[in-house]
């Protein structure tokens, strides 16, 4: 560690360096019991070298490890457009979950805010970020011209992902990561289905994205799980 | 309405009187443009009276808004337990999306947190409304021993109505109300049968609440609309 620390860095690379030292004090810790001593003694450099990189001193500090972890949670979701519809959510959710699995306690000062940074700039990122994965969704989903409905079940979906990750956290990390994951996936394709049934567009897009995916992939899967569930439910389908 | 200002209130009526009506100015205002003085000008009182009640002044004139905002939104979840599942859920979305729809602005103040109020004081606020909401909907359930599945399933559903609801006042309000409602009690469904792939708790409790569904009634409905968007992809049920 102290290697690093005698090795002349780029400034961009300093830079980066204070910023994942922060996340990770913040990760740890209540953004209040993090002061700039910690950041400064966390990668053994003098704290005016801190400042000369963070003048705003904490409170920009903390802004930009928020920004930095907002950057890192958009790039989840701009996954290769290569694979079916379920594989590529599973590689945005694993990078996604691995962040939340890491930072766990900054993961959670970015979406509950904390009393240091304004909540309104706070409030604001974290929108960001949702927007910005809901606009990779709709891009893998390959509709230019979404329409409400199939907005409003691609951002739901965002919210319940960002929610089902603190909820996690909140369960002491339960159920196992790539459940979590596989369950997430399910989650998409069940309301993609579910909108289907009301909204012709969700309808055509579910139906491009089933084509390609395969039986012994995700929604096989998930298809042969579910089918004896609904089977004992056949009565509701008799028209009245 | 200076009708009710001269009448005799009692100190609990006065109190609903004035938290109203700070509800009804944070419902189109930001906190930071509502002053006290709003607030007794809009029940025609002195602004001393609004002090008697609330010496705290605007801090506190906000928290038990947001408070008494809570309660209400808490509310909502603790239905009567008759009928089936769908009906009780339609009944309490009924009266969460008309609050919503009714305090558009304070909705949002509430969940967003604003600049006014101690964020960590709202985010305990809003976590109470969510965990008592996944409580009432548990007891509707008639599960006294929830494991890990079916809890993560009803709260993140919770965070998804909650998501949906500010997604649909960012749209504009759209798609209309009773059409969201019905969506969310499909997203439900959905969810549960969902989870039910994977959990045998919530395949027992999907099954049950399935048995007392009607064919003419939403899960019917729900199942004849999700039928044919399911019947396109039986390729994916070949075994491999």
């Amino acid at each position: 560690m102290s290697q690093v620390a005698y090795r002349r860095l780029s400034v961009e690379q300093r830079r980066s360096q204070l910023l994942e030292a922060a996340l990770g004090l913040f990760a740890t810790r209540a953004p209040e019991d993090v002061s700039l001593d910690d950041v400064a003694a966390a990668v053994r450099v003098s704290r005016p070298l801190v400042y000369r990189y963070f003048p705003g001193g904490k409170q920009q500090l903390y802004e930009a490890a928020l920004r930095s972890a907002a950057d890192q949670l958009e790039g989840c979701f701009a996954q290769p457009q290569t694979g079916s519809l379920t594989v590529r959510l599973s590689r945005a959710l694993d990078s996604y979950l691995a962040f939340v699995d890491e930072h766990d306690a900054g993961f959670k000062a970015l979406l509950q805010g904390g009393s240091v940074v304004e909540t309104s700039r706070t409030t604001a990122i974290v929108d960001e970020v949702r927007r910005s994965a809901a606009e990779e969704i709709l891009r893998h989903l390959q509709v230019p011209d979404s329409g409400v409905w199939l907005r409003l079940m691609v951002r739901t979906w965002i919210t319940a992902v960002e929610g089902a990750s603190l909820i996690w956290l909140d369960e002491g990390k339960q159920p196992a990561l790539s459940e979590l994951r596989d369950w997430l996936v399910d989650h998409f394709v069940g309301l993609l289905v579910t909108t289907a049934a009301a909204d012709a567009q969700c309808a055509e897009v579910i139906g491009r994205a089933l084509a390609v995916e395969a039986a012994d992939g995700a929604v096989g899967d998930f298809a042969r799980r579910v089918a004896p569930v609904v089977l004992e439910a056949t009565h509701l389908l008799a028209e009245d």
